[in-house]
């Protein structure tokens, strides 16, 4: 058991908010940030900003100089000790004499996990692992099922009334949440590897299912700060069309928001004029005719698409609930009562008894706006 | 405006706390609670317990004695002028030569509101009201309603799945919250006047609807400590029976807790032996053969009935949403997802279209055991 200051503790809070303002851009790699303190002093800091870009060592690193000498880093992820598009960090860290290394936690990745640290040991640096851990894992809850179960990390967005309804019987639907819920799914759309979403709601709202970066003020300040402007990141959309019933007329489709469209179909449809960043892809099928999900998160996965947001109507929300392959709930309630003479909000083939009701843990309540939020995990 | 000290603050808090004392057991009284302070100390103080003991301030005043004199009083409601079953409160406030009465709010009952403070005026005693109005007014919200409305206040329970759902398509059913939000609701159960249930509800469960005191330790401990012992109120149960469904045989009538049922019937059945404290009501019925719920609530409201907890199905709560005759609706969740092969939780017959869904106000949410309450204002 290590036994941490809470200087140690208040240097990685810095640490793992620097790495936060990497959420929206990191995808596919995870969020890390790092301070490098000397004498007390912070001497440098950075968090990773995006794939191709410097690490969190790195960019700390290159603030402090010579100051890194003698300091001790604090790091939200064990630095890695692979090439990959980056140089090692723990070597840089070995290379500019930092003298301990403290990490959150250790890499998930079962291949990579405690090598950083016995390289940093192996050159005599102190490490130490675990503090503020938990923080950290989630932080990085998308990378960590990925990189430990090969599977994507699904959080299924829902907004119902508090009646658990979405639409009348006849399929007359409006926002039925508030403007500010609405700006808080972009958010989390926009923190998202991947959306998942199926033909129907495309077709209904004719959909793009994009961030809007514009509706997201204080996102937009970030990226300025950190100099990507408006070079931001979408999220890569994934439609369920297995019925091949999209065509490249769709606002989805428009070319001036080029971000990667994948088109699940039950047969590559090549005689339609698609854009370049739609790429048709046939899945496996279930005997019911629906599409297998199992087989999308296993291209998702290949993909290296750590967490997805699926953002679809009772159907395939409800096969995704029914097939226990949601990880999270994160459930808008509008405080509006809709009654009998309408449409819910989960359809659930398998579920027959009371006994095999889906139960859940919540994790947070909290008001956004005029609705409320609730986040909770699946069991 | 009135220039209220932090002082001042403190002392009407602790009056509004004694005030709270009494929710159990003052029904249909309003709950109120006195503080005499006399030179920065507290010399005496008090609460109403139940119709026909002593009032909060003649409690504070006996135990106050002489030290009453040239005293400020705090008192959560402006104090009476009227003999009602005691004597006058305003009338002993001068009588023991209080100095200042300081109240959280006048009387709502158009009648005789402000006749105590100026009772008091007219005695040489200054007077002010409006500290802490907001918690006092809460605390009494079902006496204030009637008083100026002639309508009970009508708080609806309900207790669902996060989809909204109650029980399976084929009626199969269970407790879905916890055993702690059960007991949430017993303790709710305590503090209203009445209750209201459909005759499905006793018949599914064979449901006594009483309150189960045992179940309730802290409440326990409260009634010994200020003497009431096992002698509890209990609310009384007004059931719809517009079928003449219920039988003497049933738990509900069991004569070991006589406490009183209204049973609202098509037609008085005197062939059948009801225990003494079963009253049979008939009241109008509409058009579509329901019962006309405006009729039960104007029977309430002239026994003095201030607030009734709903406990029903989906078609009696519905049926009183629908007709906008809810003020608060308290609804349990619990962390499941029972899915679309299950029965709702609200039938409103005249919502056809979204525009027709009701609209409430998020006024509390909070964990209740596993499960979340949420409290809301219908608009």
């Amino acid at each position: 058991m290590n036994h941490f200051t809470q200087l140690d503790h208040q240097f990685m809070a810095r640490a793992l908010n620097l790495a936060k303002k990497g959420r929206f851009t990191t995808s596919p790699n995870p969020r890390v940030g790092c301070v490098l303190v000397n004498n007390g002093d912070i001497v440098g800091e950075g968090f990773h900003v995006k794939a191709g870009s410097g690490h969190a060592e790195v960019n700390a690193l290159a603030q402090a100089g010579n100051s890194a000498k003698g300091a001790t880093a604090y790091v939200t992820l064990e630095p890695c000790s692979h090439f990959g598009r980056t140089p090692p960090c723990s070597q840089a860290l070995i290379n500019a004499g930092v003298q301990k290394v403290i990490c959150a936690m250790v890499d998930p990745n079962p291949k990579v996990s405690g090598k950083g640290l016995a390289m940093l040991n192996a050159a005599g640096i102190e490490t130490a692992s675990g503090l503020l851990e938990i923080e950290a894992k989630a932080l990085n809850i998308g990378f960590i099922k990925l990189m430990t179960t090969n599977i994507p990390y699904v959080r299924c967005k829902l907004a119902t009334s508090l009646d658990g309804k979405t639409a009348m019987a006849n399929g007359e639907s409006q926002w039925i949440t508030s403007p500010e819920a609405r700006k808080d799914v972009q958010a989390l759309r926009a923190q998202s590897c991947a959306i998942i979403a199926g033909a129907d709601s495309i077709l209904v709202d004719n959909a793009r299912m994009t961030v809007r970066w514009s509706e997201l003020g204080q996102v937009q300040q970030y990226y300025s700060e950190c100099g990507t402007n408006n070079n931001i990141r979408q999220p890569i959309r994934v439609i369920i069309d297995t019925k091949n019933r999209l065509t490249p007329d769709l606002a989805l489709f428009d070319v001036s928001v080029p971000s990667p469209i994948i088109l699940i179909r039950k047969s590559i449809e090549n005689s339609l004029q698609w854009p370049h960043f739609v790429e048709q892809v046939v899945v496996p099928m279930q005997l019911s005719g629906f599409v297998d999900l199992p087989s999308v998160l296993a291209l998702l996965a290949k993909r290296g698409l750590n967490d997805v947001l699926l953002e679809a109507g009772k159907t395939l929300a409800g096969a995704f609930i029914d097939q226990n392959l949601v990880d999270e709930l994160i459930l808008y309630q509008a405080p509006k009562l809709m009654g009998e003479n309408t449409q819910g909000s989960v359809k659930m083939p398998s579920v027959e008894h009371l006994s095999q009701a889906k139960n859940l843990m919540f994790t947070d309540v909290t008001m956004v706006g005029k609705d409320i939020r609730i986040k909770a995990l699946f069991k």
